[in-house]
């Protein structure tokens, strides 16, 4: 049986995939850390502070027209007292402002700590894994 | 002050430091979980169980001859009393077999659980994000 850590996660990203889909930052930011250290799908290397990953999450979401398909497969949680972390492969699925169809699977681990008895969001690694042969970055790949 | 959980995470990564440099995949592997889920640098998306694993790590060791440099930069901890995680970033320094000099930094996630009161690897996330303009994967960050 999960635990009510688990339960407070597992409602947190369906609250988190509400507000992507209504590509709504503010919504979303709400449930990181000041200090979040953030390993993005694009360079740079990493973004330190809610105030970069906030401007980040506004680029991606303003690059899209339309309604916005957001999918997290697979997602395990493991939950302690004060700590937990995630995994899941996440798929988005729409239109870019430029007409382009995007339909993108990548990695994703979040670790969350609880602050004043609440679960956010201290660390975020979403990537896609490269080819060695051509040095591309695989954006085409399916679970 | 450093709690005893991290001091012991933290310890666990210097022998796997240790490990890396000696090329040593036994003593590598001792640090994960049978079902660990990897998420590696490169294709595929993921990697499931320890096996996997083991063959991927052992096939990147095998990649190089001579002395390898391998380091952890602003390694983070995050130490609950059953669950943990960790990020930083990290660089290999060496030489191919094929005679290639690789430098490369990529982003590090491990997570952690304690099992019979000993720390293990449930997930590791190792990543370089990528440039959108080109596509590529990006080798040559520094941070």
């Amino acid at each position: 049986m999960a635990s009510q850590d688990e339960a407070e996660i597992r409602a947190l990203f369906d609250e988190w995939t509400r507000a992507v889909r209504a590509r709504d930052v503010d919504r979303l930011v709400t449930h990181y850390a000041p200090g979040v250290v953030s390993f993005d799908v694009i360079e740079p290397l990493r973004y330190l502070g809610i105030g970069r990953l906030r401007e980040r999450a506004q680029a991606w979401l303003a690059s899209f027209e339309g309604p916005l398909e957001y999918e997290l497969r697979d997602l395990t949680v493991h939950a302690g007292d004060a700590v937990a972390f995630c995994h899941s492969l996440n798929r988005v699925g729409g239109t870019r402002k430029d007409g382009r169809a995007i339909e993108m699977w990548w990695r994703a681990t979040v670790g969350l700590v609880k602050r004043d008895g609440q679960w956010v969001v201290a660390h975020a690694h979403s990537s896609v894994p490269f080819d060695p042969a051509s040095g591309r970055a695989s954006l085409d790949l399916e679970p």
